[in-house]
């Protein structure tokens, strides 16, 4: 029989998720359903889901696990009448907080996030118009207002790392593929005319042939395109490119955008525009 | 003076920075410079870390919030050693975790995303390339693979909604611009034909007019597409379409896209193909 975990937020529920997935996480062997309960911000949601968790409980056998970070107190009161076991991540750290800081938390509904800055919003829509008109390599012209040039072959992770680095963290990122256009007569791959003023922007994607051929033939099957053969040339030619022009490279095939994206930032010490959460 | 938090991690950093924020953010009037430290994964890295720390103390005049989430028990120990106010999520709720689950926690490093699952990558991969396919109207053939059709007026936050609906959660989002095209003879904006079919899975964004101004007006300016006239008359327009046909909507102007995007999940059932973290 698997066990229910609840995170319970009364706003978007990301800091209770995200936390919750990674204590969970720690717990491999353990079967565990996952539910996320945002907004829970009157008291008619507190008992609706006090109530569902009360059913959880009698049909898993076992009290579900209850993370929330849920600020009023008489909604907390609610969710604590059920029968769960809390992790309650607001109480456990804001009292030593307060200690330490000498101050009484505001602790207030929603304060979670950069809500209505008008500066994150307008720096997250403009990286995100920049990385679409700079997907792709569509357009070379605007390579001295990006923050970073991700370049890789056809399908290796480019564009949805670039969207990534400008939902997240406001950074501006273009992206050009590699492609035949610029080998030379011997078959190797030249820095191309648009990149060359810009090798210090450059950062690149690599990626597992195999996992490129099963992403390309999503795309277009049975085509030479998605062929092991062509994935396996195309590959070689772009790192051996890399190497020669010490472009810092990662190889995508393990890690998850997130952690591309981090990574990235780490190596390059490319600068956060603002941060979300 | 002002103080300073690290959030401190050997993976990406993004459950001790979420956490943190999220902590902190509960101390409004309290001036912190906020230092993210992914990936300190090495005995030498934490040892640099614990010496910044240990500058960081001596040049505020006082020690530093240090919220970690490190795994390594010799790396802990560095850390714990610099002289920081810590706050230990990990060994704060996984003993009691342990217990609750009758088992021992793996506690293992980066076991906190989704690294390498196959299936989830091609999920937001394809989610992705779906919400760039599908953009601002560019191909209406696709709406019956679509999860939801978001519509409204040109810049009232469309794009970067179902680009991180896409990388976040694996949803299919597709957007329609609300345009003059669709206006009758009287100035009435009728039901787009592409949508017709597919009024179940519409839901609107709508902005305040001086928002959607200001946001227009660092596309084009001087515009009559970034006039107040213009930008109230087609809110106007689009928010009377909405009311007739029942199409759930959200003013984006006082939210974040984080919460936006959850609470149109919230509202409409809409289901997550896949949760990064």
């Amino acid at each position: 029989m698997s066990r229910t975990a609840f995170f319970i937020s009364d706003g978007t529920g990301i800091t209770a998720e995200t936390l919750g997935r990674s204590l969970l996480a720690q717990f491999e062997g353990v079967d565990l359903t996952l539910v996320v309960k945002p907004y829970i911000d009157t008291l008619e949601k507190a008992h609706d889901l006090a109530a569902i968790i009360a059913q959880t409980a009698d049909r898993d056998g076992e009290r579900p696990i209850v993370i929330d970070t849920i600020v009023d107190q008489s909604i907390r009161d609610i969710i604590a009448a059920a029968p769960g076991f809390k992790v309650d991540i607001f109480s456990t750290f804001l009292a030593p907080l307060e200690e330490e800081l000498a101050t009484h938390s505001t602790y207030t509904v929603g304060r979670t996030h950069a809500i209505g800055r008008d500066d994150v919003y307008m720096h997250r829509i403009d990286a995100v118009h920049f990385a679409l008109d700079n997907d792709d390599g569509a357009r070379t012209h605007q390579y001295d207002q990006a923050d970073v040039i991700l370049v890789g072959v056809s399908r290796c992770g480019k564009t949805p790392t670039s969207l990534y680095l400008a939902l997240q963290f406001g950074i501006r990122a273009a992206n050009y593929p590699l492609t035949e256009d610029d080998l030379d007569e011997d078959g190797v791959l030249n820095m191309p005319k648009a990149l060359a003023p810009y090798r210090h922007k450059l950062f690149a994607l690599t990626i597992d042939p195999r996992r490129l051929a099963a992403i390309r033939s999503e795309r277009r099957p049975n085509s030479r395109y998605c062929s092991m053969d062509q994935c396996m040339q195309e590959l070689q030619q772009a790192e051996a490119l890399f190497r020669r022009y010490h472009i810092p490279y990662i190889d995508t095939t393990r890690f998850s955008i997130e952690e591309i994206s981090t990574r990235m930032i780490a190596e390059t010490h490319l600068t956060r525009r603002f941060s979300p959460r």
